[in-house]
């Protein structure tokens, strides 16, 4: 369990026009108080207890690091990671955390009198990102590269969701027609280049470890880091080409565990713009960023979902 | 040069709170007169005129049909093939019509006191028809197949347009790694599977012909199509995993030539559905829709540049 400063003991009083923002992860929970401008107040974190148990009461000891508890906010945000109904804010599944079908959000309105949303954390952390990280104003991709492979797309401080909120799930994408087969029933899907399930399948049948791939000088490894950073690359052009960003944002389990790997996305890129002058123009090397490792942007991104969105 | 119904002749004041749409195509320019609510009041066609001094003959004669004149509207859009910049409505290029350089909008708007927008036709296409086309309700992904590809999205009656309006530019996103290579520098863009430029190419070398190649039985057509097929769905399924649209509809010059292609598109796409449950799940074959001939949903699409884009 560890608390960050500032770790302000926050009168009741004071507390009543905040915001609380929480990202549960499958190792550790964040928890944020944030302003109406989403600036970070205070924040805690605490390692995740899994099962719906675990996780209200992980909540709880989080909510009690900051000094503070439920009832005392105007809105409560929560991104996890799985599938979420962010309309009712339904928990269908988060296997890391060992959740199914729990209506979390209504687990925690019964706590409270606030607003709760709860949505996946990859749309929470592009909201926190779009918001708090240096220059990106409101307009961000964020492409998450985990078990599987998802982006969010902030414009104009909103998340574009789709029809059916499935907007990002590029993971899926055919970009391969000679590539493997993939469990989707695809061949070649990115996921299949650079998604950690496959990634991590192959990394253990040749003895290579993730933490030092992008450094690793081994033939194997060359060959490996020549195909992840061809996904991710891939994924990065994907992003820009169908959204423009100013800023694609590289996050998720892969990325904080290769280390260096974003740098070596990004001359990777640049290497590929010198022998095209559409790529150049492009400038995807110069757009490709990892995210700050002190800044907790899902945990405000989740304190965003709970107000920011909805009337932004 | 075609006049269809209805075409009233406006009186002056009728005309007031009025705007005018105009789609300058390679080969006529289209108008429509809408009101606020964006329903067709009046449409006309004449043949474009090339080059700046005929483009605006060919607006004046155009408008004449209408039984207007330019200083009688609230606001004027435009909707044209090419490189332009629509904060100022400079046309940098656009080779179908003979411009390169043409301050569209300040020719324009020294005819009348009215606000001018100019745009790319295929940003207008988009928002003319997520505005006009049953169902679509102001959301929704235009793919247009012409001489390149690229597609529009439109959010909740807006366009995107990214950090530099370069969102959708999805021509060369590399998805054949063993692919042809392409005159941008990569290998395998989509454009080198279904583009206009690619695919006439190799028709000519083959002597096949796009009109009737959606159905022509030769060995060398069905392996043409094949691929164009291929390249297609690829795209249908990159505008579905990113923006999750729920309407995708085709358009641009390769699809009004080659007659029945999207019915195979979507047959293509139902039997990918069959052998992958990911895919059924997406759904793609459902969403694949060609727009109505009938409907002038580009010129539409123009006038809504002109005012519905700056209040929705």
């Amino acid at each position: 369990m560890a608390v960050s400063t500032p770790r302000p003991s926050l009168p009741s009083s004071a507390a009543r026009g905040l915001h609380l923002g929480l990202d549960i992860g499958g190792t550790k929970t964040q928890a944020v108080i944030v302003n109406a401008r989403l600036a970070t107040l205070a924040e805690a974190s605490a390692p995740t207890r899994p099962g719906p148990e675990g996780v209200l009461a992980t909540i709880d000891e989080v909510t009690g690091l900051l000094g503070a508890n439920l009832t005392r906010f105007a809105s409560i945000g929560v991104g996890i990671p799985g599938l979420v109904d962010f309309r009712t804010g339904r928990v269908r599944q988060a296997v890391n955390v060992g959740l199914r079908d729990l209506d979390l959000a209504a687990a925690l309105a019964a706590r409270t009198t606030c607003p709760v949303r709860v949505d996946n954390d990859v749309k929470a952390t592009a909201l926190g990102a779009a918001y708090a990280l240096p220059g990106a104003g409101g307009d961000l991709v964020y492409l998450n590269v985990g078990t599987g492979i998802a982006l969010a797309a902030v414009v104009d401080g909103r998340l574009l969701r789709g029809h059916d909120n499935a907007a990002g799930e590029i993971g899926h994408l055919a970009v391969d027609p000679g590539g493997d087969l993939c469990p989707c029933g695809q061949r070649g899907c990115l996921e299949t280049l650079a998604a950690g399930w496959s990634v991590s399948q192959r990394l253990a049948q040749a003895g290579l470890d993730l933490a030092s791939l992008a450094d690793d000088p081994a033939p194997a490894a060359v060959s490996e880091r020549r195909r992840l950073l061809r996904g991710l690359s891939l994924a990065a052009s994907l992003a820009a080409l169908s959204f423009d960003p100013a800023t694609i944002l590289f996050g998720g389990g892969v990325i904080t565990t290769a280390v260096g790997l974003v740098e070596k996305v990004a001359a990777h890129l640049a290497e590929q713009e010198a022998g095209s002058s559409f790529l150049a123009h492009l400038g995807l090397s110069r757009r490709v960023v990892q995210a700050p490792a002190g800044l907790p942007i899902a945990a405000i991104g989740a304190a965003a979902l709970g107000f920011a969105e909805s009337v932004g």
